[in-house]
Order: structure tokens, then sequence, then C-alpha cells
């Protein structure tokens, strides 16, 4: 197949920073949209995939899943989109199509395996593997191309296609509401979302958190109430008294603590410790007949449809624009818990 | 309050084996049932009780919930039970009625705390703390006697009354259904029970086993399959294919091989093990979106739909009859898991 030779950045070893690259798109298909890419998020799995965190990677690895941009071709079998229109990608660039998870819109549990945005075997080009969104464009099917409300600020869209369906799933999955007492545990790039989510929802959130200071900027997104985990007697004041808990902790921690604050039948959902988590007690969940659940991003339908909720209701992530070339320094603010709260690559940086 | 002195076994301290003893009855009260105690089943949590593995045993503790008799006085206001009917007593003979849980029939949640069988403060006899069935009667609130289907096995139904509600409550809330995929981890009292009412609501039902040796028996009792949890190459052919799985296992286990067992959305209840669980690797429930629950005993208006269900479908437990005076020996077998699958006291032995 014809391909063209886009300008990228990537890792080409774990131990390697980003640097330029060349990589090569594949042309326009019948079913496909070309997107210039005007921004792209910076998302954890990112790091861990350039580094090789999970293994699995194949070098070069160019992440990035939390792609905005605009049309500039499509295919002849193309409904959907036009050129011009403002359109998004996630984590997603394929799927079977045909089985189960796929019949129900759940294409990231594509029981042939779902072909992620990088670091996948790539379906169209053999022997290729796919390429993120840190690069100046790229082609998918359209099938996984996100429509983006035009009211909304460009860049604070891109990380809805990571950051925000995997917040927005859980909620809706587990039919969060209005009146519902929601917490929401870390206040980073998943849990500022959350924040933001489950109030425009009309739940009663509170920011569980072990920072104090993080309160001030809990309650401008969203919260309504502040919990410091560390504090006992607070934590004993909302004892069984959660309808839903969204923990957005992204490494293995404690579980106790959290399984306490929930009401009977109430669930936790784990979105961001792919670790191991440590010990928690039989009798945190058998007391009180609990859940600890998981939560994967989310299907393409669930993800137009958490788009859709933003446009409505004009909500975007708090970000900090960096250019390409600062991919490297961003990668260690990241590390480090210093971004509020997600970095978006201003992709005219790479033209 | 007047009370009556009957006889009893027991333990008066965490070290002593259990021995007999003499108790306070209360006299029977305008809602209560005086129950002549024939059948008493053994549970773990009554050998947990009598050592104070779980602390907070007061001594003496008389043990037994799995309490199965025949009325031999009531009050007046009683309505449900007449003299000569066959009843049984569970876990529970007391809660607060008013909370929203006991509103929900969910009595084992009492907000209030309930009042348990054994080792609980005993609401009708100042200072005192409740005795369960390892004794000659008992007198309940009827709110908190069942009713047991005469035409089963009198002794066998005696661990229907925590073996069988615990292991029924998740089948039944989890909605398991006909063609259901059903694991049941872990073949003692509870796992016994479990494949029983599996099979019983129709599923597919897998034991699952690390002891091959125990697949002959697991079959007799209803399981269409058993997968040996040790092979490898058996759990990779069930990866990804159960509905539901109830976890029986009574201690802190690895639970990431059983996780993998589960399709996407589908539930892994644990009803044994009220201690630590080994860690779990937060992708064995984030992909796949699935669930750890727990599940504890069941309400008395479930408890009584089980016991109806088990007079239709003719289910008792697989029991050995002991003596009292055979109490400690039992314990002994108990805790080294050599029981086929409940031991029942029959109570003549203490008259």
């Amino acid at each position: 197949m014809a391909t063209t030779t886009v300008k990228a950045y990537g890792a080409t070893a774990s131990t390697e920073d980003l640097k330029p690259l060349d990589i090569e798109r594949r042309s326009v298909g019948t079913d496909d949209v070309k997107i210039d890419i005007t921004y792209c998020g910076v998302c954890h799995s990112d790091i861990h995939t350039a580094r090789n965190d999970w293994k699995g990677s194949t070098y070069p690895v160019v992440p990035g899943h939390e792609i905005i941009g605009r049309v500039v071709e499509v295919g002849n079998g193309v409904s959907n989109y036009k050129v011009g229109d403002l359109v998004g990608v996630g984590c997603l660039v394929d799927s079977c199509q045909t089985c189960s998870s796929c019949e129900q819109d759940l294409e990231q549990f594509c029981e042939k395996g779902a072909t992620w945005t990088y670091n996948s075997p790539d379906k169209h080009i053999e022997g290729a593997q796919t390429y993120g969104g840190y690069s100046t464009s790229v082609v998918v099917d359209e099938k996984f191309v996100l429509s983006i409300p035009e009211n909304l600020d460009e860049a604070g869209t891109a990380p809805l296609l990571c950051a925000g369906i995997t917040t927005w799933s859980p909620l809706s999955h587990w039919k969060v509401k209005k009146g519902d007492k929601v917490g929401v545990i870390g206040l980073g790039g998943l849990g500022h979302m959350g924040v933001k989510f489950a109030h425009a929802l009309g739940a009663h959130v509170v920011m569980i958190t072990t920072s104090p200071e993080k309160g001030k900027d809990a309650k401008r997104l969203g919260a309504h109430e502040v919990l410091v985990s560390k504090d006992a007697e607070d934590m004993k004041k909302h004892q069984g008294s959660f309808d839903f808990i969204l923990n957005t902790i992204p490494v293995g921690h404690e579980m106790d603590p959290y399984l306490g604050l929930l009401k009977i039948d109430a669930t936790m959902v784990l979105v961001g410790a792919v670790e191991p988590l440590k010990p928690f007690h039989g009798g945190s969940v058998i007391g009180g007949r609990k859940r600890i659940a998981g939560s994967l991003i989310g299907g393409i339908k669930e993800t137009q449809e958490m788009l859709d909720f933003c446009g409505e209701h004009n909500i975007t992530s708090d970000i900090e624009i960096i250019d390409m070339q600062d991919i490297n320094k961003a990668y260690e603010r990241v590390t480090s818990n210093d971004v509020k709260y997600r970095f978006v690559i201003d992709m005219k940086s790479l033209k």
C-alpha cells in the first residue's frame, strides 16, 4: 500500500528520550479519514509505553492517543465526516467489528484484540505497527473517528479522548445520578475530569485526597467537599456514606479505608492502578456486600456520548500547552505529578 | 425478666475445649417462639468465635447458628408459628427493624448492628449476651424464625441456615440463571451448597478446585465440569468464559487466576475469606470491566425464599451427624478440612 512520510516524535528505546522521527502513514482508503493533527494530549500511558514499563513495547514508539485535528481528506465510502470537520481520535483505531464485545459497542474489549492507536500491529501496512498522535497527521477508519463539538476549546478537548472517557465510562456504566454521593480519589489528569463529570451529572462530589492543599482547586473544579484520607476522624465521619467511588490512584495502594466509605451494595471502580494492589481484607467487601470493579476507557459510541455531553455542558480538561520539543521535560513533570492537569502538545510546533 | 436454665456446650476461654455449661434462656415474650432444638450445624465461624480468631469474643461462647427444632411454646402475639411446627434459626436473632437496611430486608446489615445468634449483646436479658444452638432450646422473636419444609431431611436442613443462605444469596442477588456458566471455587461446607444451588438454578456448573480427587464428588453433587486450578492449560481453556464465580475459599489467596476466568462485566463473589486477600493486579479487573464483590449470609426474607426453594427441589446439605460430646474432635476435623461436608449435632445427645 502507498504511504506518505510524516513528521513525528518518538522513542527508539526504553531508555532514550523522545526525538524527531519520520514515520509512514497509509494513503486514504475507502473508509478512511485523514486528519491534520492540531493538538495531542500527553497521557501517563504514553510514558509507560515509551519506557516499556508494561513490557511489550516495540520501537520506535510514537505515543499519543488524545488526538484533535481537522479532516483534510476522506475516502469515497466515508459518510460521517467531510473536509474541515473538527474531529478526535482516542485510544482505539480499529477492532474486529464482529465479536460479541464489538457488537455491544465495547471495542476496547474486542475479543480478537483491539488495534490501539499506538504500539499495535497495523492491519493496513504489512509488518508495521500503529503510531500515535505525536505527529503531524494520521489516517483512521471513520468508525474510530469522533466528532468534536465546535463550541469547545480545541486544545482542552484533547484529553477528553482518554482521560475523559476513562472517567466518564464508569460514572455512566454504574449509573451515577443526581443526588448520589460520589467520591473521586486522586486529583490528577483522570481525577480532575472525574470531578467535573460527577458535578455535571448532579452528584454530591467529594474529592478524596491525601493532600489537603489540593482542596481549593478541587472545589474550583466542582467538588462540594474535600475529604483528606489521612484524617482518621474525617474518614470516620464519611464511613458507609458513598454511593460510588471513582478511584484514579495510578499505583498500588491500600483499599480497605476507601471500601469502608462505601454504602451497602455500593461500588468502587479502579481506573488508574494497572499494577498489583495492596492486599485488601475480605471483610471489607463481605460486610456490606460491596464491590470493587475495573473500567477501561470506553467504546466509540460511549466516547461520542461523552463528547456530546461535554459540548452541552462546556466541559474540557484543564491543560498546560507545550511545544513538541518540550515533551521530555513534560514527561519528567508528569512523573513527579507536576501538571494541572494535563499537558497538551500544540502540533504547530512540529510542522 | 424471668429466665429458664438450659443445658448447653460452650467455650469458657479461647484456649479451652468446649464443655457442658448451663445457660439462661428468657421466658417466652409476646412475639417469641420457644424452640426445642433437634439439630444444630457446625460452622467454621463457630470455631473462629470459640477460639477468638476474629477477636471480640466474650466468654462463655456458646456457638451454633444452624438451628433446627420444633416449636414448643409461642407468645400471644405470634401469628406465623404454632406448637409442633418445624422451624429454623440462622445467624440472626434480632435487628432494629427500622433502618434502611432492615426496611430492605437486609437485616444482616442493620445499621444499628444486628443481634447475632451468639456472642452479641442480648436485648432481652440485661448485661447478658446471646447463646447459640449448641443447647437444648432457644427463645427467638418470630420475625427471625424460619419455616422449614416438612419434606426435607431434618438434620440435613440445619446447614441451610448459614452455609445455605451464604451461597444462595449471591447466586440470587447477581441473578444467576439457566444457561449461565457458573464456577464454584472450593468444595467444603459452602462450596458443596453452591454447586447444588447453581445446578438447581439451571446453570452450567464448573467446580474449580486445587484437588483433582474432589472431582468425582463434585459431579455427584451437581457439577457438570471440574476445573483443576493448578492445571495451567485447563485454566487457559476456560479463560474469559464464566458468567459468575462463587469463591468459597476460607483463607487469603491469589485472585488473579480466577479473575482471568471471568467474562467481560462478570463478577466473582467472595463469601469465605474474612481475612486479607493476596494482592491482585489492577489490570485483572480493569481489562474486561470485571468485578470482585462480597456477600454476607442473607436477610430473613431471602433465607425463607432459599428454604422454600430447597423444599421444592429437595435440597439439603450432605452431612455427618455427631453427638454433642464429640464437638471438640469435630472442630479438629473441620480445621483440617476432613468433613463431607458439614457436621450436624444431634441434640438428643445433650438432653
